[in-house]
C-alpha cells in the first residue's frame, strides 16, 4: 500500500463544499469516485481542510492509500483525464505513510477576494465579495495587523464547530489595494470554523467605520462572537496553500 | 433625443459574441432588450469592437439614443437590474448626438491571457488559453518589439473579414509572465479582424520554436496568412478599453 498525497484547485460554485454529503455534490466526493474508476479501489481521501460550499481552493491537499501500481506522478494528469472540469489535480506524489493532511498540516495560506466598486462584475462573479460603499483602507490595515500573533480566537468562531481549543497563532495577515480589488492573505498554524471569513467579516464593518480596529483586541479578551462584524460571503475565500 | 455611452464588462463564454444574431444570443441582444424593458424604446446599439464569441470585454462601450427622461449615469445601475449576471454596465453618461462607438474611436486596448502549466485549471476555465510545454520568453518578448509601429497587416487578418485597408499601428505590446500566468497587453489605433488572436497564436508558435520571431517582419512583406502560427483561442482575449 502506498500513500499518495494530491495538491487540488477547485472552483468552490460548483460543489457543497469539500466534504463528503450523502444528499449533495461535493469535492471529496468526485474525487473519491475517480479514484475509484482509475484504480477500482475504495476510498475517502482525506483533506487538509473542509472548505465550505462556495470556497475555492487553489491548493488543497488530500491523500489516499492505494494498492494500484500507477506511477505516484501519474495520478494528477490520470485523475484530470475523469474530473469534470471544477477540479484539476496539480501535483501527486507518494508520502510516508502516517502522513496526514490534516494533522500532519503545520499551517495555512488563505486569501480573500473583494471587488470594491459600484457595480457587480460578470468576470468575478461567485470569485468574490461585491462590496458598493467606499472603505477605510487605513482601518483595515490596522486591524489586520492587531490579527497577526498567538491569541484566543473564540470569537472569531462560528457556531456548530467542533472546535475545542481557541488559541491559534496567526503569522501573517495583511491588505492589499488595488484597482478596486482588495485582497487579504493570512497565514497561522491552524484556523477555526469560519474563522477567515469572520476575520474579513469584522475589518470590512470596520473599513465601512461601524466599529473600531480595537474591536479586535476587545474580542479576544470576551471571546463572544456577538461582538463581531458578520461572516463574510464563501464566495471570496481561496485556500492557497497547505504547510507541512 | 440624446445619445448614452455605456461602457461594458462581460462574460463572454456566456454569449455567442458581440453582434446581434437571429438565431443565437448575443451582447448586444440582450443590451437592447433590457433598453426596451426600461425605456420602452426599440434600438440596436452601436458597439465599439465586434468581438466574437467566447471573448471577454473588460471596457467595451456601445451607445444609443433614446427621447427617454431617465438621468444619464442611472442607465449603469438601472440596466444591471434587468440584464443577466454575464453583462454589467460599469457606466453611463450623456455624449454629443454624433458620437459613435466605433467610428469615433482612436484606439483599443486589448490583453490576452495564458496559463502556461501542466495541469488544466477549474478557475482559468474559459478566462485563459491553457499552454502545457514550456515557450521562450525571450522570443516572445522579441516577437512583440516587432509588432509595435506601424506595418502592413494584411498576414494577421483572418479571411471572412470586411476590411479594405491593412496598415495598422500597434503603440504597445508587450508581455508579463508571472506564477505560470502570460499576459500580453497591446494598443492600437484599430485591429483587422482576428488580428490580436493571430499575434497571440504566432507569437506562441514563436515561443515553442516553431518559427523564428523575425517571421513577423517577413509577413509584414508578404501579406500571406499562411505563413503565420494558428489563431490563438476565443477564451484568452479581453477588450480592455476603448480610447477616444
Amino acid at each position: 500500500m502506498r500513500n499518495i498525497r494530491l495538491v487540488i484547485e477547485y472552483d468552490g460554485s460548483k460543489y457543497h463544499g469539500w466534504q463528503f454529503q450523502s444528499n449533495a455534490h461535493s469535492v471529496q466526493q468526485e474525487l473519491a469516485m475517480a479514484i475509484k474508476k482509475l484504480t477500482g479501489e475504495s476510498v475517502i481521501p482525506d483533506g487538509a481542510g473542509r472548505t465550505d460550499a462556495g470556497v475555492h481552493a487553489l491548493g488543497q491537499v488530500a491523500s489516499f492509500m492505494t494498492k494500484s501500481s500507477i506511477p505516484a506522478e501519474r495520478f494528477a494528469p490520470a485523475l484530470n483525464s475523469i474530473l469534470s472540469s471544477g477540479i484539476s489535480v496539480l501535483r501527486s506524489e507518494q508520502v510516508d505513510p502516517d502522513f496526514n493532511p490534516r494533522f500532519s498540516a503545520k499551517g495555512k495560506h488563505y486569501c480573500y477576494l473583494i471587488l470594491n466598486r459600484a457595480q457587480r462584475s460578470p468576470l468575478w462573479e461567485k470569485r468574490a465579495w461585491h462590496i458598493r460603499e467606499t472603505l477605510d483602507h487605513d482601518a483595515m490595515k490596522k486591524a489586520a495587523q492587531y490579527l497577526t500573533g498567538t491569541h484566543y480566537f473564540k470569537a472569531f468562531c462560528a457556531s456548530g464547530h467542533q472546535n475545542k481549543t481557541f488559541d491559534r497563532t496567526i503569522t501573517h495577515s495583511s491588505w492589499q489595494f488595488k484597482d478596486g480589488i482588495l485582497r487579504y492573505d493570512t497565514m497561522g498554524n491552524a484556523f477555526l470554523y469560519n474563522m477567515v471569513r469572520i476575520m474579513v467579516g469584522t475589518m470590512v464593518d470596520i473599513g465601512r467605520g461601524r466599529f473600531p480596529p480595537e474591536i479586535i483586541l476587545e474580542a479576544f479578551k470576551t471571546g463572544d462572537r456577538n461582538t463581531l462584524g458578520m461572516t463574510a460571503p464563501a464566495a471570496g475565500l481561496y485556500l492557497v496553500e497547505v504547510f507541512y
